[in-house]
Parts: structure tokens; sequence; C-alpha cells
């Protein structure tokens, strides 16, 4: 695969160790993550809302009510898509080295409304198993209706920043001598038993597609 | 206490059922946190980064590198700060109606940079003891030098927007008669076992305060 392309916005200044510019680095983060913040400009303030995403190949999917008028601000309007994983809490023998270890993704890019039926229906399927994996298939799909009132918008995979930190705090060295606990506390996200709908039809299992995520 | 102020954009014009202009909210939402997603305009683009934050009373504390110069864009800077929480997968009959489970808030307002020192650790403090709580009574605190790497800057809390989705799908009612699963798949943020700094000295346990975050 390309690697990401190197621009002013996402070469790091600050912890340039910290970041990779493979792509497949980029595509681990963006899969393994369930809600992005998105940031748009509006009346030229920045706005930065969580919301579904999807991935297929280079291409980030997002999508939003047609009425949504901040997330759908119009044509060539830049975007910010960022997808964070919190890995742990750095915690350090010095407050100034406290930290957390993360993975994060910072996408930059000009947003493409898809209109046509099909490529709709494509990305639509990319958001929906993001967070739901196994869920298109089962669940009933969207109505012409249904479909038209939701925009969904292409990303391009082009100009990324990953920004990684793993590992134990980067204490100064005197600091070693002092009587302070320091390494991480681990931070995962993890999922717990399914509860469902009160309205469910009685004799309807919790499927194995949902039933495999349960952490506990 | 006061409750937030209304303005054009913290109104939600979706789901205006969804939102709360109680101050306890957004406080909640605020103080079970350990990042933030924080925008900025950036050469005319929207940037968002992932970072850590803490509140005091009705201000809100972000810090970066003073030679981060895309977050410390200068005075008057609009910016927005988004805490999320991702409670639940909602699984519905429909693809239409898959949602989230999520308690946000959204913070809009001009910061001001703390120079004086002990506003600065005030601010510091609040920040660190937002993600390591325990810790800025036990750890060293910032020299001089150290102090004067960090710019802090203060948010006033009086702009927001609130936000908390709970509950089971709201499928249609034709759809209830699928023969499909429906209901939530509950996400947690959980805290796993810590692990020391290779360079920590023999003898130190692992204090209390980091211990009784442990989840598992």
């Amino acid at each position: 695969m390309n690697p990401l392309s190197s621009t002013a916005r996402t070469r790091l200044r600050r912890h340039p160790e910290r970041s990779s510019a493979d792509r497949t680095v980029l595509y681990d983060i963006l899969d393994a993550g369930m809600i992005c913040h998105l940031g748009v400009i509006v009346n030229g303030a920045p706005l930065v809302l969580p919301t579904g995403y999807g991935r297929l190949e280079d291409t980030l999917y997002v999508h939003g009510s047609t009425g949504a008028s901040s997330l759908m601000a119009g044509p060539s309007q830049d975007v910010c898509v960022t997808v964070t994983h919190l890995d742990g809490i750095v915690l350090a023998r010095s407050v100034f080295h406290h930290s957390i270890n993360y993975r994060s993704a910072v996408i930059y890019g000009t947003p493409r409304p898809i209109t046509d039926t099909e490529a709709k229906l494509i990305g639509l399927q990319a958001i929906t198993e993001q967070m739901a994996p196994g869920q298109w298939e089962v669940a009933r799909e969207p109505t012409r209706k249904e479909l038209a009132a939701v925009a969904v918008l292409a990303i391009p995979l082009s100009e990324a920043s990953v920004k990684v930190r793993q590992g134990p705090p980067n204490d100064d060295e005197p600091d070693h001598a002092l009587d302070v606990w320091a390494g991480v506390l681990p931070v995962q996200q993890t999922f717990g038993h399914p509860s469902p709908d009160p309205l469910l039809r009685p004799g309807i299992p919790v499927p194995r597609h949902i039933a495999r995520r349960v952490t506990s």
C-alpha cells in the first residue's frame, strides 16, 4: 500500500517519533473504533461532534440527517475526522510527565456527498458494520424514504496524521529515586451483557454475532 | 446553579428531547471523562485533537506545549471542546434505527491563557486530577522551567450543548413483527491491572488511589 502523504499539517513537530506514515497503522486504528469526532466550521467557529463512521478501502464514510446543516455545510468544506483509543493512564513520578497511552488518527479532507442509491447503501453498510458488525445482514434494509433522509459523505483517506504513544512514563532520571509509584493504568473499552428491547418478541435469542462481543 | 445559556448553536434542532440545560448534567459528563476532543481552526480548516482537560467550578482547563502553535493559535480564537461517553450500541430491527447510547458535552468558548504561576498550578492540578485522581498529592510538582513549557488555557463553562441518548431502539411499529433481535449492547470504559514502570524502585506498592480504580 502507498504510504500516507506528508503535508505541512500531517508532519508532527512535537514528538515526531510517535507518528506513523504507515497506512496499515491508520487502518488498524480506524477499524478498531466505533465513533469518531467530526470537526467542521460553522459560522466561523469550530464545531466538534461525535458520530459514527465506516471505512471501505481508502474511503471513510460518515453520515447525518439531511436536515443537519452543520454537518452538511455544503460542498468543498474542509472537515477533520479524529478517532482516538485511550489505552492507558501514564502515572509518572512528576506531575509534568503524566501522560496517556493512546492511538489516534486525524484525517483531513473535503467530503463528497454520495447521492447514487447503490453507492449510498455501500456507505451506510460500512458505517453500520463498523459499530454493529453482522447487523447489515439481519436488519431490515433502508426504504427509499429512509435513504432520502440520510446524507452520506465520503472522505478520501489521503491526508492523515497517525499518532501512537505506548509504554511506561518518561520521568527524568533524578526523579527515579523518588518514593513514588510509577507505571501505567490500562484502559479498555469493554462490552457488557446485551439488554433486550422490552418490545422484543418472545423466543428471539441474542444472535451469535452480538453475544460474542461480550467481554465479561 | 444557573442553567446553561441558550444560544443559536446550543439549541438542538434535531432530537431536542435529548438536550439538557441542566448544569449538573454538564458537570457530571465532564467529571466522568478522561480526555476531550479539542477543535480549533488552523489555516482556515478545522483541526480536532484528543487532549486532557480538567474542570474547576465553572471553568474548563486544557493544556498544551507552548510550542504547539495549533492549540495556542492566539488570543480570542474560538474553540470547541467535546467530551463523549459511549454507553451502548443500539441494535435495531431496521438499519435506519441503529444508534448509539451516549452522553456528550459540546462546549463553545474563547480560551484565556493563564500566565500567573499560582493560577497555572491550579489549572494543572485540575487537569492532572481529572485523569489521575490522587496523583497531585504524591507526584513531584512542576519546576519553574517545566511550568514555563506548559500553556494552560481556561474556557468559561457558559455556552454548552449537553446531549444524552439512553434506552432501547426506536423501531417503527410494523418492524416489531420482524424475526430480528433488538436491544442494547452496553459499552463501558474499564481499568486493567496497573503495570509498573520497569525502572520502578523495588518495594514501592501500587497506592490505594490507583489500585481502587481497577475494574476487574
